[in-house]
């Protein structure tokens, strides 16, 4: 069983170890600019790397959220090799962002349209589900036959 | 087996779409109001999008744990329902407290209450789990006894 | 089936409790200290006590991926047993840091240390699963053979 999962799993580890890095890059960039906890202002160079970081934390949950859903209702290895694009896409944000605001615009964009792609394959996987247990209609039969 | 999950999906791809939204609602209020990121702080109308969509992100896992405890271990429907009801109160919330701060109260305690059905739910169906596991308690049977 | 998390799920509902502590904790010193949401500034001690809920409202869904990736793929005892290590020390992080930046650092390192313990069961077991699905490689049995 844990064969259905194991992708999206280590995908998800992946997800965490970047989590950690993104963490890590701020801790460098309070040392560099001299801005101790509590204080989370600073010059441009720093509040870009911090809100680098709170940005794809928020983001964290909502792709965990959205790979799972695509892997378990849809296709495990599909929503995997999204999840590593969506990874890839973030840390192109991240370096992005800590270079210039406008250089995070572009992987943004595309770390966003990897999230819509996991929305749809999710919302198609679930409805089916939902389709074929209420309704009866099996839409694969359907297509098939 | 996805059949014991479908609705708890369905109702986790909403919140993910609901958190889109309050998303796009700050990148809205950033133009109206002329703050380019890494900028946070603002006329106090900024500053109320922004913090009803700060404190929707921290609570979204929170939600999502609790929602699927409750799926998982007490009744799925239930617990999808209660998940409907707290997406609608969010969104009550950000509305409200887009308007004002008072606003915000009424939705964000009915948020809660909510959420403490699900903390409640959540535990009854694991101490259950628990107990007729590791004690051989059947609290079900008991009671139909 | 549910034996099989029902550990992780106990954890769980009681990390959300611990955020629930540290959300009234924000509130109470919003009150104490006059700073009306949407503020988020204010003097030291308040920061400090908004930072902490920030903080450990960020790491959360880390930790929850973690505990359930370990939980799953490695052993669900010893998931749980950590998990209740990681949120006795994010309560001591969260006590300390409240009274001063400096006592934040011990429990933060600590909690770390767990999650990194967690990333190492998490990482083993998931490879096992793959090895064992992709190349038919079992490490267990070699081990024991």
């Amino acid at each position: 069983m844990l064969d259905q999962i194991h992708l999206l799993a280590a995908v998800t580890v992946l997800g965490v170890l970047e989590q950690a890095y993104f963490f890590l890059q701020v801790i460098y960039a309070r040392r560099l600019f001299g801005i101790s906890p509590p204080k989370t202002s600073g010059p441009p160079e720093f509040e870009r790397v911090f809100r680098a970081q709170v940005n794809s934390s928020e983001y964290f949950p909502i792709f965990l959220a959205l790979l799972w859903q695509a892997g378990l209702f849809f296709h495990q290895g599909l929503a995997a090799a999204l999840g590593l694009l969506y990874l890839y896409s973030r840390y192109c944000y991240f370096t992005g962002y800590r270079a210039s605001s406008s250089e995070r615009l572009t992987p943004i964009y595309f770390s966003t349209g990897v999230l819509w792609i996991l929305v749809g394959a999710s919302a198609l996987g679930i409805l089916h589900s939902l389709l074929s247990h209420y309704v009866g209609l099996n839409v694969l039969q359907l297509l098939t036959a």
